[in-house]
């Protein structure tokens, strides 16, 4: 019985295929390719060299290969593609999953899109060119139009007659879709209800007609939302005049979750966008710098606003060079409490828990949880800076400061997204590390000026 | 045609129903919920106070009670149950799946688990004490037992005519498994290749033996990578002896995606575990502050560092007052850069892109591309404080310092997770908030090392 891949069979499967290689045994390598997953050859051609890539590709068979495609990376993708006979590219595409195909000649290969949808079956093509007139990221893109269709008048054993023949390559045959003569969606039946049902049954006598769908222009987060949401194994994409265009199956709603989760701890850490689908030694140290460096100047330059704010202090910091000893810790706690605002805003935002009517509880809910917890955080400071020898006004300009720092850290933690929220930009962009770099200068601010207060500096 | 719920659409619904319950229109209520689907029948239970969500909930039928059971958070499944005779309890228990039963008795009410057992059937009890028996987060607490089970020697017209009598509450047709009489799991077949099969095929000649299971140990993650990564609607669960004991659904698995994705951005954040199925407004603030309060206190404790490392430069501190303008901009850059590399090693590592024999590679390569930010970065902070007209001598350590920060910080960012990775410990434990406290402390002492040398103080 053939387990699954964990990361050392993983492991051992690229060795193994590293060492037919090196003995030049391509039969070895093509028996053990056959029996893995797509996934795991994919994986593995990931990882090969240049060379030896093009040498494994060639040994899968055009189905294996057309599989493994989808699950490769960018860059992999890329060179396959350009070792290969145009005429070749375009059958592997023809093999496809259209959805899948429309995301490679998008994603992986844009610049090649017209020349190899030229190479693709004219039926084909003219199904990804019609993919590819939908906005990107949206419902239409992941839509498949191989789903089974159904007249409301056939009985429960013309159904079954007609499931027989049905084009192997439709991708799911769980759900059945009625459609009128005018191709409008007007009910869905399950194969299961099919198979219960007596056989001399009319579809239409057993259909649900309280349908869900989406527009082929939603986007696909929000889709995949609604799939999670009410457990749907796949959704159908229906025009606003309600003709049937397609359904995303729940596979595809999986690939979503797991992009988009990269996506956002990405966001989260101020990592630019564009990395998906690409394997992490795929990507040259040129792109990693390019995804990166962005963030980190603006947040540097932003940053600079505190060393403006020290500076207006500059008299107090000569004063009590002691001050300055505390300004990590000060603005670290700030930050700190404030990301964990701002994550746990940004998911009831996500999950709906929050709404834009519910802006004002949110803030008073922060605003009362930030100031409990700088309370208990500086009786904390107090102590340590008592225990560390610190003359006692000083300790309570520490205490102080961090009461109100946290306080002032969850409100601004809540306050941006719900505003980001309301001017429908992610909140995840406008995350943390900004939030930070604005809690530093305005922290520090508030530090100087109860030190001056307390102190009499 | 439904359509489903967009937030503006769950905020109306919830509206609409307070404005029916405060003209005491209860059948109103009742009407307008049966249109509605279960997880948004929970939302709005969810939000409504208890007088109002106890009036609501009696209103709705046991089946429909018993769907939105799960998908409310876990304070209202508290309040409901407590409010309830426990034999009603029982029922509703009896009429959900035995996965979600068991994970509302130990998730939401642990503490009334024995008691509320003895109130359901003795079938169903028995088979969530069985799915008990399994570690919490394991592949075993997500099984089904209602799955189909299939004789290898029975016919395709057997098979067809055995689907019709089916237990209505198997979850999922999809997949047949075919067990032999010790009940091992030897073969799967599809419905569809059921259906298209000639009717006097038997089963054994048509079933799949190539297959993938999992244990019922299995950690609940790890399965839902192996699903989301083979693009499976189900996967068996297996013992060692072969003996099959259920199913996991894909509807489980999107359900465990989405509540890691939530603890992942959590842990990123530094607030503890434990919020997962509690709405934001559902959870109280004591427990808010209780799930925060151990990460700050421990970064706060760890950041107390950076005071220790600056008063040894006390002297130095004092004779350069400008020194402490730029404290801030060198940790938060040098914070901003780690954050990035963790991400992005922790997304690798998950994706099992990165693995053990990586380390090496990863390093290197880190180190490469921090050296690169660091000198991009450092050329801008070269001429950023230029700019703002300070010494030379003084721009230089500035800069040198970004330059050594970045690369510092991008290698112990990528050390940590790889650290953490051989000794089996979540990587997103120890995550970005103690990396940027690792960071700090050092980093100030590499700045003032730097500064001492350069300025001659």
């Amino acid at each position: 019985m053939a387990q699954h891949m964990t990361t050392a069979a993983l492991e051992s499967l690229e060795i193994e295929v590293r060492a037919l290689l090196e003995s030049d045994n391509l039969e070895g390598v093509r028996k053990l390719l056959n029996k893995q997953q797509p996934p795991d050859i994919a994986d593995v051609l990931d990882r090969l060299e240049s060379k030896d890539r093009a040498r494994v590709f060639e040994l899968l068979t055009l189905d294996q290969a057309a599989e493994a495609l989808h699950e490769m990376g960018t860059e992999t993708i890329r060179k396959v593609f350009a070792d290969m006979p145009k005429e070749k590219v375009g059958d592997l595409l023809d093999l496809m999953a259209m959805d899948d195909a429309a995301e490679i000649l998008t994603q992986d290969v844009p610049e090649r899109q017209q020349e190899l949808l030229t190479e693709m079956q004219p039926a084909d093509a003219a199904e990804v060119r019609d993919l590819l007139k939908y906005p990107a990221q949206s419902a239409g893109r992941l839509m498949t139009e191989k789903f089974v269709r159904i007249r409301p008048e056939m009985t429960v054993e013309e159904t079954i007659a007609h499931l027989r023949k049905v084009d192997p390559e439709v991708e799911t045959l769980t759900d059945l879709y009625v459609l009128n003569p005018e191709k409008q969606l007007i009910g869905v039946v399950s194969l299961r209800e099919v198979i219960t049902a007596p056989s001399e049954r009319r579809l239409q006598d057993i259909m649900t007609t309280q349908l869900v769908t989406v527009p082929p222009e939603m986007d696909r987060e929000e889709v995949a939302r609604l799939v999670s949401r009410y457990d749907f194994l796949a959704i159908p994409v229906v025009a606003p005049d309600k003709a049937m265009l397609g359904i995303i199956t729940v596979d595809d709603i999986i690939h979503v979750l797991v992009e988009e989760q990269t996506e956002d701890a990405m966001k989260f850490a101020a990592v630019e966008g564009g990395m998906i689908n690409q394997p992490y030694f795929t990507i040259s140290i040129r792109k990693v710098i390019r995804t990166r460096i962005g963030w980190l100047l603006l947040l540097f330059l932003a940053e600079t606003l505190t060393g403006s704010v020290l500076r207006v202090f500059e008299a107090e910091l000569e004063a009590v060079v002691a001050l300055s000893f505390f300004i990590p810790l000060l603005i670290g706690t700030g930050g700190n409490t404030g990301a964990q605002t701002v994550s746990t805003i940004i998911r009831g935002i996500a999950l709906k828990d929050i709404r834009l009517q519910d802006s004002w509880r949110v803030i008073r809910r922060e605003l009362g949880s930030g100031l409990l917890i700088g309370l208990l955080l500086g009786i904390v400071a107090f102590l340590r800076t008592v225990l560390w020898g610190s003359d006692l006004r000083f300790c309570l300009v520490i205490a102080l400061t961090i009461l109100v720092i946290c306080t002032w850290a969850n409100t601004v933690g809540s306050i941006i997204p719900l505003v980001a929220q309301r001017l429908k930009i992610d909140p995840a962009v406008v995350s943390a590390p900004l939030i930070t770099t604005l809690v530093d200068a305005t922290g520090l601010a508030i530090y100087m000026l109860i030190a001056k207060a307390i102190l009499g500096i």
